[in-house]
């Protein structure tokens, strides 16, 4: 049974439900092992999958665990998720601006892993911070300030966590079928009711085409009409990291910026924008125009950066103790030109090579360390001119560069 | 580095030597897990191997063990592999033969797994018998009578022994590339200059199409090339049982019946003929028409019956042991009308079903029971006539046999 079911995905036929709810609890029940469920996974990533089974392995995912209900307390929450990039701090700044707006934000984020980072994390480096938040914590913290950004509770759709862990170290991440149905039932058992998805693509993204990302998007979409969720996704760019800070606690302190109007028209700033306003006009069924007013206006009113104190608050960080890391090391143009490119995967790499990211999942991260952009994409430079600083917690030797930074 | 080199595989890219080796060492070493390893193993059986991978992986598992080698105590010494079939006896036939005209052989054979039969699993069914002759037994055999069937020794290709087991779990047995290597490893490190395979094609076997069959016969020839050694393949069907019996001591009582030239003009006898044929011409540098005329010769003036009395003494093995299992169930024809098919799959499961073979490594053989044919493609039968004889141990409930017989 087990191996005919893999054989017939290897042989690229399709599985029905039985055969996939089958293999999938037993893999969590223990009956069958890591190595036979890698390699179906495999015989996944590249034969696909089609629709129903999709449908199929996603609805597997959320039975498996609990599905949380606010219909209770708030007429409707609106959730967002990333499909993960370099520098993307996006989460801790519209999810204030959507609240300070009027609209409930329950956020379950996760950790980094590999070059990408993790709002959880960029959370913990703020001291005292807890992402660990209980059901009765969440809402009661919803009823009060109606912003919540805490961990990914214990008992949601559990298997997707085993089986993500499991793609992360066989080489099977990168697949549409799996990505979907990974993303779409965690969103769905978290409860919210409307869902907005921010679908990377670049080098510094799991996705490297826009067609890979149209269909993701597509497929997505499709899984929320069948569990009645709104869907909308956004793909944009991630061959340019977002913002200037890459790094925990730095990653926090653009946020704080951005929320305080100090920055205005480079990609991070255009990006929250274009979020928060889906966002808002998912929740109160607005126009995207008449969204967008309303997020510029609580951003230049202070109300949206009040929300994050709040937040911050609520969840019991010091926000007056985040610190960075004390060294210094400056990246400086070679010659006179334009910026045309910063490679985000290379700067990832750089990023987690300072210890800013896990390799490993029991990786410990530097929470004060990272890199601050000086200039970017689009920027003159003179020779010798200070291109970025890199903040690190030894007197580390200067890290090769050369690939980060494309001047002409 | 791990999850790039499996990451190139599963978007179908060439991987180098170096990395082969890295992987597959690193593997036998516990440095790369099982489920890392079977996640490759499925992108090579989706996506394949170039034939440079392919020379790579044979290498990597050559140079995991010893290299025999008996050129000191014999000219040329001949090998014969069967990628396996259901009541294949071919080599307790035809190595007394190849063997009675002069021709060395020395033979290590496995044991079986699935629905296929191993020929050292039919040995152990004559009680006594040795099947885990030292190298010094092995030599001193080969002296004195010319032909030795052993257990593949320990260290003989280990890292093929530790992937093959890995392939059986997780449906990725049905590679080319993989069955290949893994073929061509062994036969090469166990010394042989010259090299005969049988490839089965049909239900019964790991290929179904003759298509598939032709590309693994090229490319373990070419592989052979590179490694100075002759291989000859000879394709043959295995949609029908080989000969009358299926199951371990009724398939050497066969295997008997025709070394004492008792059975004739059937599809196991016409192989065997053709397989020794080869194996006297590759070993004695003669034409296939001349070697044939000896083969026949030895068996007719009983001096291959002799060598494998020979054989069997010189292993301790007690022929006048050998035993069937107590209970008969006879299965019969339902019309009248004459047989188009015998299917060798389905009788290959209704042979592990009563005990005649493993579903997993550690079950215990039953060596008494099996199956007995009593009519073959192409006869014509009665209503009512008996097919066959089903011999168990137990007074079972006569299994469903309607799926085995075609009758028209």
């Amino acid at each position: 049974m087990i191996i005919d079911i893999i054989n017939k995905k290897r042989l690229g036929k399709e599985l029905s439900y039985k055969e996939i709810a089958y293999f999938f609890n037993a893999y969590l029940e223990g009956e069958i092992k890591d190595y036979q469920m890698s390699s179906l996974l495999m015989a996944i990533c590249i034969n696909g999958m089609t629709d129903e089974e999709v449908y199929a392995l996603t609805k597997v995912f959320i039975d498996s665990g609990d599905i949380l209900d606010f219909s209770s307390f708030c007429d409707v929450s609106v959730d967002k998720h990333s499909t993960g990039g370099i520098g993307d701090k996006t989460t801790l700044i519209i999810a204030p601006i959507v609240a300070a707006c009027g609209v409930t934000v329950v956020k379950m984020s996760g950790r980094g892993l590999g070059y990408t980072g993790g709002t959880i994390d960029k959370l913990e480096s703020i001291p005292g911070f807890r992402i660990d938040l209980t059901d009765e914590e969440i809402i009661k913290q919803v009823k009060d300030i109606g912003v919540v950004i805490t961990g990914q509770t214990k008992n949601l759709a559990p298997m997707d966590k085993a089986i993500y862990a499991l793609r992360d170290v066989t080489g099977t991440v990168s697949s549409i079928p799996l990505i979907a149905s990974s993303i779409m039932s965690k969103k769905i058992a978290s409860g919210a009711d409307k869902i907005l998805i921010d679908i990377k693509v670049g080098n510094g993204a799991l996705l490297r085409t826009k067609k890979d990302a149209q269909k993701l998007s597509q497929l997505m979409k499709r899984i929320g009409e069948i569990y009645n969720r709104e869907v909308r996704t956004i793909i944009s760019d991630m061959n340019t990291p977002l913002g200037y800070n890459i790094g925990n606690s730095l990653e926090v302190l653009e946020a704080m910026e951005i929320l305080q109007g100090k920055e205005k028209n480079n990609n991070l700033v255009d990006l929250c924008l274009e979020l928060a306003s889906e966002m808002v006009s998912m929740g109160k069924n607005i126009s995207i125009n008449d969204a967008y007013m309303e997020v510029v206006e609580v951003i230049k009113n202070g109300s949206a950066y009040n929300k994050f104190l709040e937040l911050v608050k609520h969840q019991k960080g010091k926000i007056d103790k985040l610190s960075l890391a004390p060294y210094r090391k400056l990246m400086k143009s070679k010659h006179k030109g334009t910026i045309k490119g910063i490679n985000a995967l290379e700067l990832g790499k750089l990023s987690v090579s300072i210890g800013a990211g896990r390799i490993n999942k029991e990786d410990k991260i530097d929470y004060g360390v990272g890199i601050k952009l000086s200039k970017l994409v689009g920027e003159k430079v003179k020779k010798g001119e200070v291109l970025g600083v890199i903040y690190v917690n030894d007197r580390i030797k200067m890290p090769n560069t050369d690939d980060i930074f494309d001047i002409e």
